[in-house]
């Protein structure tokens, strides 16, 4: 999606160890006319399939999976990271290591929210080792519930993952690919 | 806001230490409907007033102040709980402790994100001792940016920190007050 591209351009900024900071429009400010435009794009390409629900990880995927959600007209279902004082009730969980913090999480969803059966499209804002796209497929696994796709804002296409989850035959469909950063400058598949 | 109430009352449930369980429409789970007419609802009550900017607070308000954000034609800044990989640079911070989780937060904003003399909404899913969103009102005075009003999804107001803000003479907006739910049942104002 060129519009990101050029967002990523001119606000992103690389920092060490392959971060990207992208705060200024995608995770701590909100660019909302660019994510509900980046809701429609992951609409149009998914408009061949039946999306009763979209799953995303807190907290920095919510934004977008809002906006597509409202865009498809489906719920949200928002995994969360720790269980807290008003998660009670059974739960689907699932490890997973994070890069960015350096520690490891379980995600964690009320298995009232997610059903057998139902078709399930997973949205995040990055995809690199791709370790939390991978809990989330245990958790819809453990449900019982179809994975439609994967609709990620920013791939960082060199570490890898979602190629491997489409060599898998999974539609993994990301607005953006980063193939390379490690010059400091930015290049896109 | 009769719509929320309604959701409230039909699939909210009340646990111990006056917490509201919200999670299957508001927090975990999210009824994009529902918050796609919440946030309307805030437009039109906060209509008369300029409105640069929403700030929320991670991860729970996310959701909502994106919605409302949308339907204003305004960006969303999300203050951070902690301190992460991606967040370089001078931030505003404030102090807030959480009674949901027992521990203290410091809440972080960039200091790109909030101007000097922007109008500034606050939005967030509940008020309870309004811990946060005082953290939030002090972000907004580091950074010199003017308060528009607090508008919140569910403010329990038996713990007063909402008629304490408007009686400091404060836009506090809640979609539903809840004035009691000591014996189990859920009333409200």
């Amino acid at each position: 999606m060129e519009l990101l591209k050029r967002a990523i351009e001119n606000h992103g900024k690389v920092l060490p160890g392959n971060v990207i900071k992208v705060g200024s429009f995608l995770n701590n400010q909100l660019d909302i006319s660019l994510l509900y435009k980046m809701g429609e794009d992951l609409k149009e390409h998914f408009k061949t399939k039946k999306i009763d629900k979209i799953l995303t990880i807190e907290a920095s995927g919510i934004a977008l999976a809002t906006l597509t959600a409202e865009r498809i007209g489906c719920n949200v279902v928002v995994a969360k990271k720790t269980r807290t004082a008003n998660v009670d009730g059974d739960v689907f969980a699932a490890e997973c290591f994070s890069y960015t913090h350096k520690n490891m999480n379980t995600l964690i969803v009320d298995k009232e929210y997610i059903k057998w059966g139902e078709k399930v499209l997973i949205v995040d804002d990055f995809l690199a080792h791709g370790e939390a796209v991978k809990a989330c497929m245990s958790i819809l696994k453990q449900a019982g519930a179809d994975l439609v796709g994967v609709a990620i804002a920013i791939e960082k296409g060199f570490q890898g993952a979602g190629d491997d989850l489409r060599a898998h035959g999974i539609d993994v469909y990301s607005l953006a690919i980063v193939d390379d950063m490690s010059q400091g400058k930015i290049s896109f598949r």
